[in-house]
């Protein structure tokens, strides 16, 4: 198979940046989404520059090969996973900060670079990079455009495609593709930038982003709520927007993640609650701001516990920081992403508990308050009841139990190979085939991240 | 011509609410811009309900008619001027709004509604909605989605594709389509939404928008600063971005546009100044930023004006408000839209200043300076020199400046009828020719505002 005339491994040894060594290609299988492909991919191309990209892209092309984008692999939906037949584009190795204007309070940055290392970066100029995915630290920003990914920030200041202001994009030919602008506004033709964003990997690879950047905050305020049950603490979170409060971080963790950190990091937040509420402010009036999130949630809450200062802070936040990590130690998490209106946050968490009823498996959560967003996740091994079937089960109920609140299947981690069976029922045939349409348009020969997102 | 089989009018006879009178014609034929075409359109479907909008759409597709979607006509670039042959579908009769979620904060309304009439709706929930075009009395959230209208509150809050959650469209071939979500975040799919935002008219009409309202600010502060000239007065803007302030409104005025207003209004701005700035912040700490602020400007600004109440606040941001309507008074207002990096404004004006002196027509501007957005402005007839000729030149100088500072044509005006001819070399032919495509996905006939955007 290997040496037939057009085989991906045959074809791509014209590319100087390409191995076939089994090592890389297991390797470049799959992601942190625990998917696992029968078969590794055939090749990976480790690109270092835009010209790597555009020539895997022409050879693919050509040859009508199949391409997956690859950045460093932390994806939960198994966008970037790869089988046999497929080459792997891997932009990791492009991770440089090109560029940083600290007055325009811009970055333009390659595809492979961290989350965590750009706003390194940006805090040395005293600014940050508003999209904050718990992966900060092991995540590239490719992916994260890939996936519109949010985070914990973004229930103030808004999602990846919020701070993204253009795009650098090898089509799926080769051919290099320019999006968006260097200024804050501009309507000059459709949103090709806000397109690509969120898109998968399935119009093109990203080989530099240009991404705004904010004004770090000059004070932040920090508390952390205790309550009965997560439905209180739903409620609490639901009255904080009711008070017309714009926290820069609300944060939900339900009993289960509670025990599960404790456990990991000899914490004792258990023992003060059922279900935990971190809550931060930003600005000038942080301070003021803080006192109304605390009148706001004191009806609720058992306990409430105002950070003294920066290292008390830290560690309400490393609390939800060490959530997933913490799971991840008592088997395979496997993660929900729902998302539902702010308001009905508690009936969420409500169905949430049905589920785990009638199935019997054990769900716990983490949400994104603010947003909506909710992160049930469902630890496969923790005990022997949990095993893949049943989970697989389970996530499908939290789909259809999002869509009854009138919510999404994903709220930040994407479509990927995991979730397509249920896209068509929440997006409807006229938007899937208007969908499909763009992506012929991009990718005529459809060799951009096969049977992936829509 | 009008009783021929297909003549427009006779397959619009079909249609309860269309109307071939002459004044009605007449009063559709175009916006705001000043663009008149030189026959008016053959027929005006006055629509009442997303039916009948559909139907108007399944006639024209039928029958290969091409149409003008219009709300209240308050566009500036010939976007929705409409000529013998084409059909308008005038939106501006649906014009309720559906329902508001104060807890939710979300508006659902039809694309007439005045952008005014949002935001004193929500109002009433203590809510409001962010993108205020200086139209704001008189345009209708259909146009604003149409052109992704910014506005002054923008600088914080983002401009209408940040504010849109949801989108029920009529496709040229008059099915319905729903883009978007109910909820904050999501990424199942492309964004279509965001795709329909800006795509003025050419895509699709849009019959129902979510909207994201958000929670009116505790506390407002507002201050004016006047220099003596408007570079200086740049220099300030650029420096309240560099000191890391995020004003919720910093607009510009140069000393033409101080004239006009105090001409037309009694004020007396010029004598404080020639340049003025107008910024203010919101939330619970904005007298705090305010004083961020003043310390900003104060080394550059010849006098510092702090309001001292509501009203006195209300003055400072009319003149503002006051100053297209003030150089109306003085002629027909041919109103550019360039926006540049934030901190080339002072270079943008120098280069304006420029234009003025090489074509010989007076330029006036006002900018939303913390965007980088300007308004450079002619007011043909307001003396001899300045006739439609030279107007136009100096507005092609514009954009070729605006693109020297790394800029774009159109900031939030859109590119409609009027700047079509410089789009082709802002975009370049890949992203051209990918919009066309997604263009004929969308309206394969080409009926749907044909000759204006890409």
């Amino acid at each position: 198979m290997p040496d037939a005339p057009f085989s991906p491994a045959a074809v791509f040894a014209a590319h100087p940046r390409a191995t076939t060594d089994p090592a890389a290609r297991a390797a470049a299988a799959t992601d942190r989404s625990g998917y696992e492909p029968p078969h590794p991919p055939d090749v990976v191309v480790r690109c270092e520059t835009a010209d790597d990209v555009a020539l895997a892209l022409r050879l693919a092309h050509e040859h009508g090969i199949a391409v997956v984008p690859r950045g460093t692999g932390t994806g939960l939906a198994g966008g970037s996973s790869a089988q046999a037949g497929q080459v792997v584009v891997d932009v990791s190795g492009m991770d440089r900060i090109l560029a940083i204007d600290p007055v325009e309070m811009t970055a333009v940055v390659e595809p492979g670079v961290l989350n965590a290392t750009v706003n390194a970066a940006a805090a040395e100029h005293g600014l940050f990079y508003a999209p904050d995915p718990a992966s900060t630290s092991i995540c590239s920003i490719g992916g994260n455009i890939a996936t519109n990914a949010g985070g914990m920030w973004c229930a103030k200041y808004g999602v990846t495609r919020e701070s993204v202001l253009g795009l650098a994009v090898v089509l799926a030919d080769g051919r290099l593709l320019r999006t968006g602008r260097a200024t804050i506004k501009g309507v000059t033709g459709y949103d090709l930038n806000a397109l690509i964003i969120g898109s998968e990997g399935t119009l093109g690879i990203v080989v530099e982003a240009t991404l705004r950047l904010r004004p770090r905050p000059v004070r932040t305020e920090t508390l952390a709520a205790y309550f009965d049950d997560v439905e209180t603490a739903g409620r609490a979170a639901s009255a904080i927007t009711a008070a017309r409060i714009q926290p820069s971080i609300l944060e939900l963790m339900d009993a289960g993640t509670l025990d599960a950190v404790d456990r990991a990091t000899g914490t004792r937040h258990r023992e003060l609650g059922g279900a935990f509420l971190l809550a931060q402010t930003d600005g000038f009036g942080a301070h003021l701001e803080l006192d109304a999130v605390e009148a706001a949630v004191a009806p609720f809450a058992t306990l409430v516990r105002r950070a003294a200062d920066a290292a008390e802070a830290a560690a309400l936040v490393a609390a939800r920081r060490d959530a997933i990590p913490s799971l991840e130690r008592l088997g395979r998490v496997s993660i929900g992403d729902i998302a539902v209106p702010r308001n009905r946050l508690a009936e969420a968490f409500a169905g949430l508990e049905d589920i785990a009823a009638r199935t019997g498996v054990r769900i716990v959560s983490v949400a994104h308050a603010a947003d909506g967003n909710l992160h049930p996740m469902i630890v496969v091994g923790w005990d022997e009841s949990i095993t893949e079937g049943p989970a697989k089960a389970a996530l499908g109920e939290m789909f259809h139990l999002a869509r009854r609140l009138g919510g999404t299947l994903t709220g930040e981690h994407g479509v990927g190979l995991l979730k397509r069976e249920w896209v068509g029922e929440e997006l409807g045939e006229l938007s899937l085939s208007l969908q499909r349409a763009i992506r012929s348009a991009f990718d005529p020969a459809g060799i951009l991240n096969p049977g992936k997102a829509i």
